[in-house]
C-alpha cells in the first residue's frame, strides 16, 4: 500500500522509508506533490502529540490515501525538558543543525546530569480524519562536544550507551533500530499491518 | 502491576477494571486518593489527544506508579464532528447525560446522515512524563430515540450495526469488546505487557 508522508526534511524522509523497508509488507513511503506550496499549519502545541496531530489532519486533506506526519525532539532533563518541542527552532526561526547544537552545549556547560532523550511521535489521518498517533523514544546522555558525521539535528551530541557511540557515529540501520523515530514508525506499520481492523 | 487511574466517573472505572480483567496479566486498575481534591487541569484541548494528555502527564505526579487518563466522545458528521471533545458539556457545564442525548436528538431532527463514532484517547503518563497516548473507535448510527438502559452518556442514542442494538441495550462485556474505551484500553495494555522495553 501506499502511505503518505508530510515531512519536507529529507533526513527523516530517509529515515522513514528505511524504517518501512526494514518493516516489510510492501508499504511504500510517498511525499505529497506540491505540499511545499501549501501554506503549513503553526506549530503551537505544547506536546509533540499536539503538533503531529495537526499537520497530519491538515495535510491528509490533499493526499490521495493515509497520510502521517511527525514531530520530534529532544527533551533534556537538567533543562527542564527544554529545548523540547522548540528544538528545530531553538536557537531561533530558520536555525541550523549546527547553531542549534552550540547553544544546547553553552546552555549544558558544567551540568553533571546529562540525561536526555529523543521524542518522536508520529501522527496517522485520512481525508481530514485522526487514526491515531504513535511515540518512541529514546535515552542517552548529552556528550561536550559534537561526534560523528551521520544523521543529523542533535545527532552529534547524543550518546547512546548500548553502542557506546553518538547517534551520529552510528549507521543509519544502527541508528534506525533503536531510535525515536525508528520505533514510533515502526508502532504506526505495526498498527496498519495488523491492528487497524480491530483498532480502528 | 498496579496501574493508576484519573477518572473519577464510575461508568469508566468500571469499564476500565472490567478491560483489565479480560486482558489478563494481573493488572489492577486503582484510583489515586485523594484526587477529587487536586485542582483538575483545564480541558481546553481540541482534540481527545491534548486533553487526556494533559490530565495523565498532570495527575501522575500525584500517582505512586503509572497513571493513565482518558478523554472520549462522540463525533457526528452531519454536525462536522460536534460534540466531539465538548460531549460531556454539549447542552451546557454540568449537563446530565438526559440533557446531552435530548439536544443531540434536537440538533439531528430530519438529518438523514445519521453516522457517527464514539473515540477515546487513554494517555499513560509516569512522574509527570507522557509515555504515549493510545486510541479507540467504534462506528455506529444515531438513532431517533433512546433505547436501552445499560451503558452511559451516549449510549442509548449510539446504534451498532453488528450487533442490531443499541450500545445501552448490550451487555458490559459485549459493548466493551467493540467499543472505543475497549479498544483504546486494550491497546496500552498490549504496550504495557509487551511492547514497553521495545517502545519505550
Amino acid at each position: 500500500m501506499k502511505l503518505y508522508c508530510a515531512t519536507t526534511n529529507k533526513g527523516k524522509l530517509r529515515e522513514f522509508r528505511l524504517a518501512a523497508e526494514r518493516f516489510g509488507g510492501g508499504i511504500e513511503i510517498e511525499t505529497v506533490p506540491g505540499l511545499e506550496r501549501i501554506e503549513p499549519p503553526e506549530e503551537h502545541g505544547e506536546t509533540f502529540e499536539e503538533n503531529a496531530i495537526a499537520k497530519a489532519v491538515y495535510y491528509s486533506r490533499y493526499a490521495p490515501g493515509p497520510l502521517f506526519a511527525d514531530d520530534s525532539g529532544l527533551e533534556v532533563d537538567a533543562l527542564g525538558g527544554d529545548p523540547g518541542v522548540r528544538s528545530a527552532r531553538y536557537a531561533g526561526p530558520g536555525a541550523t543543525d549546527a547553531e542549534n547544537n552550540r547553544l544546547l552545549l553553552e546552555q549544558m556547560r558544567g551540568a553533571k546530569n546529562r540525561a536526555a532523550r529523543f521524542v518522536c511521535v508520529v501522527a496517522l489521518a485520512e481525508r481530514g480524519r485522526l487514526l491515531g498517533s504513535f511515540r518512541g523514544t529514546v535515552e542517552g546522555q548529552l556528550l561536550e562536544a559534537p561526534r560523528g558525521e551521520n544523521g543529523f539535528g542533535y545527532d552529534p551530541l547524543f550518546y547512546y550507551p548500548p553502542f557506546g557511540c553518538s547517534l551520529a557515529e552510528a549507521s543509519a540501520e544502527q541508528k534506525l533500530s533503536v531510535s525515536h523515530r525508528g520505533k514510533a514508525i515502526e508502532a504506526m506499520l505495526r498498527w496498519l499491518a495488523g491492528g487497524r481492523a480491530r483498532a480502528g
